[in-house]
């Protein structure tokens, strides 16, 4: 699951829009006030300019995918079952499919039995159903901080109120969770579940440990909070066998949600939720209503690349070539970047959190950098209140090594002639607007 | 669009599952409540057996596909743009794409620019994100009585009002739509929208007439309430032109659906929404949320299609082997139908509206219909006030014209035992829960 900047639509601006006169402004459904364009969006049409080096986005780099492989199964597909792969299929999914999943799963630990899953448009829509079957207006949602993007706008279109929790370099904070569960009790409101992404966390890259997972699980089920754990990148760490899922250890407070976007392929939007039985139904229900069944087509693309595919030894290609970059980001970043920041050293999965000298604002510095040259996510964008203004997410999956280290040489400029001006100036002139920005609950990752 | 069975999920039914031990049942949200098993839904595990004669699911029949044609079309794609054909795409959907919906569309009429058009996730998702962008709880929606069951079930998930107005041979009658509105404005209530299937209608098989389109138009402008147009059937009549867009006349009200589903193969979940520019800009960021971008694998494989095929002339073929299923269907009908029974002759589309003799209940039928092999759907799924009871859907786009005609003879045979045990018995031991069924507000379409 990801922030899958479209390359074709450079067009679309998320700002401004909102100044056009809509004739239709007073009959759009009061959620439609929490769908607002992110942050990340807004960059695209900038960041897909090959001039550009865009270490924003969070597109998998798919070019070592054996294409003649797919291409030939895809043809046999049509050929032999076009007229299975071209019709409706079920709502839950495609039953070989969800048959494979759970081999996929049980890499982490997780025995499930096929009929608990459902499969998705991408893990995206996983969130979209979970939330739609679980979040009445009001209720409140725990995420960490920063939290993914994606997830963070689903929350917002269903009028829920998002409560982060600190992470640090060992993930989520369980005393921050137990914080977060209480504040949200004293006040009367309902937490409807946790939503974390224990492995190689988009946007902090950081891992929830061992002895953190037992604890978040005791920590939830005696709270009676359901988790929601969302790992599309637990198969790409890069130095260790994938961690236990939290779900291998809790099979009725945990919905696992998986995907095929980062191991396999993104165009296909092939995902999937593992519920407990009667959640699953529900899911199934929402899911009939949102498009009547998944696209039959990619379930049985998916299925096939698996079942003709060495797709482990590809996920192993991924992992060396994610590894490849991910060394390459954070040694330029070593190299280059002013000693006031901060960042972490991801073991797997596609980002860098980066920390920038206090006082020093990654949003409003934003058009300097593409004015360098050089495109990143300002952390605002993984907060729900407006918190993050102090760091940046730095992408390391789609750029080469080459285009990675460039990248960072134009950031690293870029920050240090924002220190320069602060030094000449004053911080007033040069961030006037900063409001308490680096109180946020953020990580500590350096 | 439609109403899907799966032919793959066929140990799920509806019922009975919510009399299992949900230890989750206390932390739904509210809209759940409206989220329930469909009618038709139940019948696929019966109806899915081969010795049933199937006419209740609206699968289209897509044996007559070129296969060497697609399987070759796809194996390039893959081979020359794999790399972007499975990659992420834009949230509104393949710009090459959209050029050719508008192509399609100007059939009917529609002159569009391709940048108000959103791919969606087959048309039920265009539905759905529609709903989700205009309507709040409580809010009404009108529709046909009866109307499509995937959009009711939609309209139901976010706790939508419907209010039905009636139809005749010649389509929805002005004058309930203009009571309609008036009874929702009189309560106090808000109408989001019409929704209207105008071509070859699901259920109901009927077409809006061309002096009515110009009058639907006009009552909606004048009370300032938008038409959402379903029309996934418009290219599919059998003796006529497209009809023309209601559209076609009237961009700033009408949001207009459209989809490949029954013109191509619905396993690609390839619709579309044309709305007006601030609507569609909404639909994007609903999208967005919703799945990230619909697939992009898809959506290149239905755009090769449409670039090197005889699309136009694969719908004539279509058009014609529906044809001659109507005609099978409505011939059998005619033949040995009891007397009492009425219907109508579609002209297009999949489906016969069939009324029952007074009193014989469609729904309390079905068990003994489906012990002797063959399966329909009941009026009342295609209501949302369980009106209906006295009719059924037959649709006749699946089986071949022979299996239509026995499966006419055997439901002609449950009608007449019906009929049989009502003379000899009465009327309340045949059906005694009959409660006013035949007061439905519905077709009248012999």
């Amino acid at each position: 699951m990801d922030t899958t900047p479209s390359r074709s639509s450079p067009a679309r601006l998320g700002t401004g829009h909102s100044t056009r006169l809509d004739p239709y402004v007073d009959r759009y459904a009061a959620r439609t006030a929490g769908m607002t364009a992110s942050e990340i969006r807004a960059l695209f049409a900038v960041a897909s300019r090959p001039e550009v080096v865009s270490l924003a986005g969070g597109m998998p780099n798919i070019s070592g995918l054996p294409l003649d492989v797919v291409s030939n199964a895809i043809a046999s597909l049509v050929r032999d079952q076009g007229a299975v792969a071209m019709q409706y299929g079920s709502g839950q999914g495609l039953p070989k499919l969800r048959e494979q999943i759970t081999d996929v799963m049980r890499l982490e630990g997780i025995e499930a039995h096929p009929d608990d899953v459902v499969v998705t448009v991408g893990s995206q829509q996983a969130v979209d159903l979970v939330t739609r079957v679980f979040c009445d207006p009001g209720d409140v949602v725990i995420c960490e901080a920063p939290s993914y993007v994606g997830a963070l706008g689903v929350f917002k279109s269903y009028q829920c109120e998002v409560v982060h929790a600190e992470m640090d370099a060992s993930g989520l904070v369980p005393e921050a969770l137990r914080q977060a569960i209480a504040a949200v009790q004293a006040a009367g409101k309902r937490v409807k579940f946790l939503y974390t992404i224990p492995n190689f966390h988009n946007p902090a890259g950081v891992t929830l440990s061992a002895p953190r997972r037992a604890e978040i699980l005791e920590i939830c089920r005696q709270a009676d909070i359901l988790i929601l754990e969302d790992n599309p990148y637990g198969l790409l760490g890069f130095d260790s066998e994938p961690h236990r899922a939290l779900r291998a250890d809790s099979a009725d407070h945990v919905i696992y949600l998986g995907s095929f976007s980062k191991t396999f392929a993104p165009g296909f939007r092939v995902g999937w939720a593992l519920a407990p039985h009667t959640v699953r139904e529900k899911l199934v229900l929402a899911q009939e209503s949102a498009t009547l069944c998944p696209p039959q087509f990619s379930q049985m693309a998916v299925s096939a690349y698996l079942a003709q595919h060495d797709w482990q030894g590809q996920i192993k290609q991924f992992r060396e070539m994610y590894r490849e970059r991910r060394d390459a980001m954070v040694s330029a970043l070593a190299d280059m970047m002013p000693g006031a920041c901060r960042w972490n050293v991801p073991d797997g999965g596609f980002y860098v959190w980066l920390m920038l000298p206090p006082g020093v604002d990654a949003k409003k510095m934003l058009p300097r950098a593409v004015t360098a040259r050089v495109a990143y996510v300002p952390g605002t964008a993984f907060f729900a209140d407006g918190f993050g203004a102090g760091s940046m997410r730095l992408s390391y999956c789609y750029p080469t090594p080459e285009r990675i280290r460039e990248g960072v040489r134009r950031l690293a400029g870029v920050v240090e002639a924002e220190l320069e001006v602060r030094t000449t100036f004053g911080a007033h002139l040069a961030a006037p607007e900063l409001n308490g920005s680096n109180d946020a609950p953020g990580v500590d990752l350096t």
